[in-house]
């Protein structure tokens, strides 16, 4: 730097000095509505504005908002969810609480719907073609609110219309190993129609087996599939229990809930998207806006093969009650209150006639809709193009309190406080805090995926992290955080400082750590977050674009249920009474949700160093690694594949990580400057990209990210290797399995090095 | 912001500003060997620098590191190649003019070498076995320098061994066409041994006609294919003539070139990759680091199905002149003086019997080789996580004096310029600089290719632009560029400050007009840049990281000569003598290409706001567009197929693209914060990035660039849709190549508009 530069520089200071004292002295109170880019200074995080903050969060508006959003059922696509788009329109761009501005995105996406004029029925047929038993078309209209037109009927959404019809099997999960038990056990599944339960895989994968090109099971595609809640109905019970043991459900409130504990008259049935993918279904990789190129459906992969129906517990326990044959094995049998037999066909001396067929009539339609995201930005101060993206999805299956309006809710009211402090000008964010309301996603994650799909460049390069809360409050006993190990450190500091709901004086934290934990190496107890599936919206931003991503919610003490989900789920039981006075009363546990969020929300856009700890990650790799040297060693040394070279990436990264931190360490003990700060942060920033592989995994739509990836395998390991050795396990050395192996293996080597090539000092070759 | 704030900020800056004038007044001369990462002041270009290292980039030196590095041969991972390895270490390390710091990455690549103890042959063979005429398998030792033991004899790498025997037909270029063709004239191929000539397509792509599997021609697998040069031919001659023309080639140099003029004795024979791909060939998408997968070879792709064995210009006409049968098309005949006949077979009344053959053996071997790139950085005082990268590749065939050692003979003076600069504390970089020396580029750009996926996130985040100079001396006409768009306005502020070599008071610039020029609708006439195919090492870095690359040299006046390449290419006359007696004596075309590569590093490392002009990619946009209507149009819309959104898409990257030149030109009126350029120099870094979708051509190797990927279709629009286009042409409407011609055009669509997204300002939705 020449001298001259440095005068110039220094009267530039001093002047800045002198205004900048007047302008502190007099301009309170502050006005920043419009962003102040200039200022380089290192902007912090406030506490004060933070301790605001988590005082204005307001569990009587996120009522009021749950009230309004789930007063009428506002399926994906429908008027009613069109009217949500605009009332969140008219929040973010409300003058005294919006945001800096708010705009819809419209996609044109496949959904799938029942017929308005023809039912979807499952009956029993006599020899004679007359129906002695129809299964429920509807759920019982307890409240008032199950009967209205706007309720859905039950149904797999993306499952083919035909009407099959059979004598009936019990299938359990309905996974390929079920199937091929009950052709070990001599059932010959041509002709047949399958009842499986709740469970064991997803809804999208229940069918894959039988469409396999080489399955055997080829033949028995002219059938169909029923998917009932035997599991859940276990679940509502042990919910129930729980919750009475609690004192906050009362055996008064729903006659079928209160009925249930006796196993009677369950009539909710599980809604739900059976399509395996995610994203729209026609336009992978592609945004579905109207110019964009559509598969032929003909073309399409991911649809369930062959019509399927949900039923519910009553109907389940009907059918399955009434079968003739071979007791299903020990791990088949359930909650019902009967022996599981495995048919084909009805017992003689059961409810029907022993030749009566299950008929399964579907008459599902495939519809082109529009659907759209709402995005509302406040303008960051200093570092406008770091993005910190917060979403949750807008459309229910029916009234949805639940799911999603919970976590929505939690998002208005974020977004109120946050707007609110905005408008005053008392405060604008160091970066772009962007809030999203995704459309479409029960039936695949659509918005969102669309709108990662349009925006991929931008948003890969801009955004720091991803935080969803879908369903805000599954229960009440604690929090729960599934999330990639840089943000784990954000979370913890933000649940230390705010308090539990309920009775004692924990922080959200304390508690946390009482129902998850884990024994770090490096922090001895901690709670443990869990890993992100594809769930809910999170998917497209850790697996497709690589960005640390986060999903927050309240929720069971496991140790008490083995409920995988709150009984009302995707049922038109899910409305806003059930939440005010039997999941949430209060609404504490919401507000904890509100509180959580906004401290992350605001660390994260606030603070000058990130506050992503990218060395959170070494513990993750190393117990990969051990997994993989304990439960794969002796197999890979036997096709002489050595994992030497990923030990020895694994230390490298480790070495870089804690090196990274140490720079951040001496750095924030001095007075750093932005442009320093800068480059560090986009070292933190841009880790999780450095795991993205696009070619890693060429059959799994989205999947890029090697660590993260879904995993198949039974080792809990790098999920490459992981499904890699699995399929490779029975070949001969030399095969193309286990040359797959080797590549996975490589591609897991590479990652790591890039990963730690990424956080050394950048002027390192 | 609090005042409290302000007040801390406004005293440290009056007490930097004692402590600026202070350090600025004593600290001269200025020290600057450790990077000074925490000035963030806004370190612009220094013209008094920039003119310093114009002065000093010397030709005498350049020329000594010219007869240095081309004194032997240097082959890739041969012993010559390992030492230059260590002199380039060695000056990059030179305490007094080098760099920051400088390492050796090595590979074990797979390179193909004929056998040493084994010649590869071309044989005539009488009837009785008798070997009537053994074609050169050397080249004649004219200046000593040919006969040396490290010089390689000519052969086709990765050509397969063998030693097919057949009557010899003439295949033109050896392109499906050509086969065809000759098909159709009633030619069975099958037995028989081609004769192909240079040019037409490149080296790899000469056999895959016949090894396509749906191909008739596949019974002609067994046989074999010659290459040689008779478009080289042509181009010597009309070289020669151009270089006399021009006084600086006298007749008596070399034998052969001045018998050449009478068309004899031409001994040359151009060696050369006869791979498909580029990278190495087992580890595609991995780094060819020890412990990485490698595929089998049974599963490697890419390599010629045949044997094949190049030939000089003597042996071509002995064999074609003497060929019996069809005259050959109009188009198929050549220089070689004689009429050209398709065979097969002899004639009876030329030099071989009617009935012999011809027998090619080829005796080649692959091998796992060590090959080192070399990296030497010189680290941002600023910004050192940018990149300006600048590379050549190291290993020649033979001598390699024009290839690549010119280049490399440049890149050395311009890292000594600098590094003596750097090393005495006159100047350091604002972004970091890097200097590569390529390992093993003619066997496929190996060496930068494995960089590029052992760092891929690093460089693709990090990298500002990559300058690549391999041959920087084809002829001393003009400087020629190819490059992307937003790279042209940096190299013509560049070109318009040097002068120009030879007679005359031009600019470089000036004179490269009269060469190479073109209409620009914003510019009027300007040079024109060429686009950048997969010549060198600049392919990895645009069509699979997306980065902005160019490739500079002095080349011919192609008014004047159709040679497609310098008579020596490749061969074992392309010497030291050569360049310095009769390619550039005086070496002022390499001083011009080290002064306009070294003028583009130091702009593109120290200028405040990065001269990469994204605006300038409009009138690519266009251009594309307009042919897509004009070639394309009527086609599309008798398919139902309409370029509404492509229209749109290129109007809003052109109103993104303006609109954003105009908030650079009204930020640099002011005096922008450095947080507040970096952001804005990030959207212009990352733009390139935008137009890449890994997806896109998910059968071309690396090739993810959606606007620069090779283009086969006849139509100069984007590629895929140009290349879809053709193949959809003459099928049916519904047809899966017309859904392959709607998916790339919504490919096309989806970048364009990726790219003006990135480009709008960073806050907007």
């Amino acid at each position: 730097m020449q001298w001259t530069k440095v005068l110039g520089l220094g009267l530039g200071a001093a002047a800045l000095l002198g205004l900048g004292i007047i302008l502190g002295h007099f301009a309170i109170p502050k006005k920043a509505n419009s962003p102040a880019p200039s200022i380089s200074a290192p902007q912090d995080l406030d506490l004060e504005i933070l301790e605001t903050v988590m005082g204005q969060l307001d569990a009587h508006r996120i009522r009021e908002n749950l009230r309004e959003l789930s007063r009428e059922p506002h399926l994906a696509s429908s008027p009613r969810d069109e009217d949500l788009v605009q009332l969140l329109l008219q929040r973010w761009k409300d003058p005294e609480s919006g945001l800096d501005s708010a705009e819809a995105f419209t996609y044109e996406v496949l959904l799938s719907f029942p017929s308005q004029e023809q039912p979807n029925v499952v009956d029993v047929v006599g020899p004679t073609g007359d129906i002695i038993h129809s299964c429920h078309r509807t759920e019982e209209n307890v409240t008032g609110e199950q009967g209205g037109p706007d309720v859905i009927q039950p149904y797999a959404a993306y499952a083919p219309s035909g009407t099959p019809q059979g004598l009936l099997v019990y299938a359990n999960h309905g996974t390929e190993d079920d199937f091929k038990e009950l052709q070990t056990q001599g059932i010959k599944l041509e002709g047949t129609i399958a009842l499986t339960r709740y469970g064991g895989v997803g809804r999208g994968d229940k069918d894959v087996p039988v469409i396999q090109p080489d399955s055997t099971d080829r033949h028995w595609l002219g059938c169909a599939e029923m998917t009932f809640a035997v599991a859940r109905g276990t679940a509502i019970n042990d919910l129930c229990k729980h919750h009475l043991a609690h004192g906050k459900i009362g055996l008064s409130w729903l006659p079928q809930l209160r009925k249930e504990e006796e196993e009677q008259d369950i009539s909710g049935v599980e809604r739900g998207s059976y399509y395996k993918y995610f994203g729209d279904p026609l336009t992978p990789y592609l945004p579905a806006i109207p110019s964009s190129f559509r598969l032929d459906l003909a073309n399409v992969s991911g649809f369930p093969p062959i019509p399927t129906q949900p039923i519910g517990f009553q109907d389940a326990r009907d059918l399955l009650c009434n079968l003739k044959g071979t007791l299903a094995p020990a791990t088949w049998q359930g909650a019902l209150g009967c022996h599981y037999r495995l048919g084909p066909g009805f017992r003689p001396d059961g409810n029907f006639s022993a030749d009566s067929q299950v008929n399964v009539s579907v008459y599902n339609r495939l519809e082109l809709r529009n659907s759209s995201n709402v995005l509302g930005i406040i303008h960051g101060a200093v570092e406008p193009d770091r993005y910190v993206l917060y979403g949750n999805h807008r459309d229910s299956w029916v009234h949805g309190a639940v799911d999603p309006s919970s976590g929505t809710a939690v998002l208005l009211e974020l977004s109120r406080v946050l707007g609110t402090l905005l408008k005053k000008g008392t405060w604008r964010p160091r970066r772009s805090i962007v809030f999203a309301s995704w459309g479409a996603e029960e039936f695949g994650l659509i918005g969102s995926t669309e709108f990662t799909e349009e925006f991929f460049n931008k948003l890969q390069e801009r955004t720091v992290a991803y935080i969803n809360v879908d369903i805000a409050v599954f229960a009440n006993a604690t929090l729960r955080v599934q999330g990639t190990p840089p943000v784990q450190s954000v979370v913890f500091s933000a649940t230390k400082e705010i308090r539990s709901p309920g009775p004692g004086d924990l922080s959200i934290y304390d508690n946390w750590i009482r129902y998850f934990n884990r024994s770090s190496p490096e922090y001895g107890l901690v709670p443990s977050l869990g890993s992100l599936g594809a769930g809910s919206d999170y998917a497209p931003f850790i697996h497709f674009l690589g960005i640390s991503s986060m999903d927050i919610a309240y929720t069971y003490d496991l140790s008490k249920t083995s409920a995988r989900i709150y009984p009302t789920y995707h049922t038109a039981f899910d409305t806003f009474d059930y939440v005010d006075k039997f999941l949430d009363p209060g609404f504490s546990s919401h507000q904890a949700v509100a509180q959580t969020a906004g401290s992350i929300i605001l660390r994260l856009s606030d603070s000058f160093f990130l506050p992503l700890k990218v060395s959170d990650y070494s513990e993750t790799l190393r117990s990969f690694l051990q997994a993989a040297q304990q439960d794969l060693g002796a197999l890979l040394e036997q096709h002489s594949i050595s994992l030497g070279p990923l030990v020895t990436a694994v230390e490298k990264f480790e070495a870089e990580a804690a090196a990274l931190g140490q720079r951040i360490s001496t750095l924030q003990k001095g007075s750093p400057d932005p442009l320093q700060v800068r480059m560090l942060n986009d070292q933190l920033m841009l880790l999780e990209r450095s795991f993205l592989n696009p070619r890693a995994f060429p059959e799994e739509r989205y999947y890029s990210h090697v660590l993260w990836a879904a995993r198949t395998g039974s080792v809990a390991t790098f999920p490459g290797l992981s499904n890699a050795c699995s399929r490779a396990r029975d070949t001969a050395s030399g095969s193309e399995a286990w040359a797959e192996v080797q590549r996975q293996l490589s591609i897991v080597v590479t990652a790591l090095e890039g990963a730690a090539a990424t956080l050394r000092p950048v002027v390192d070759l």
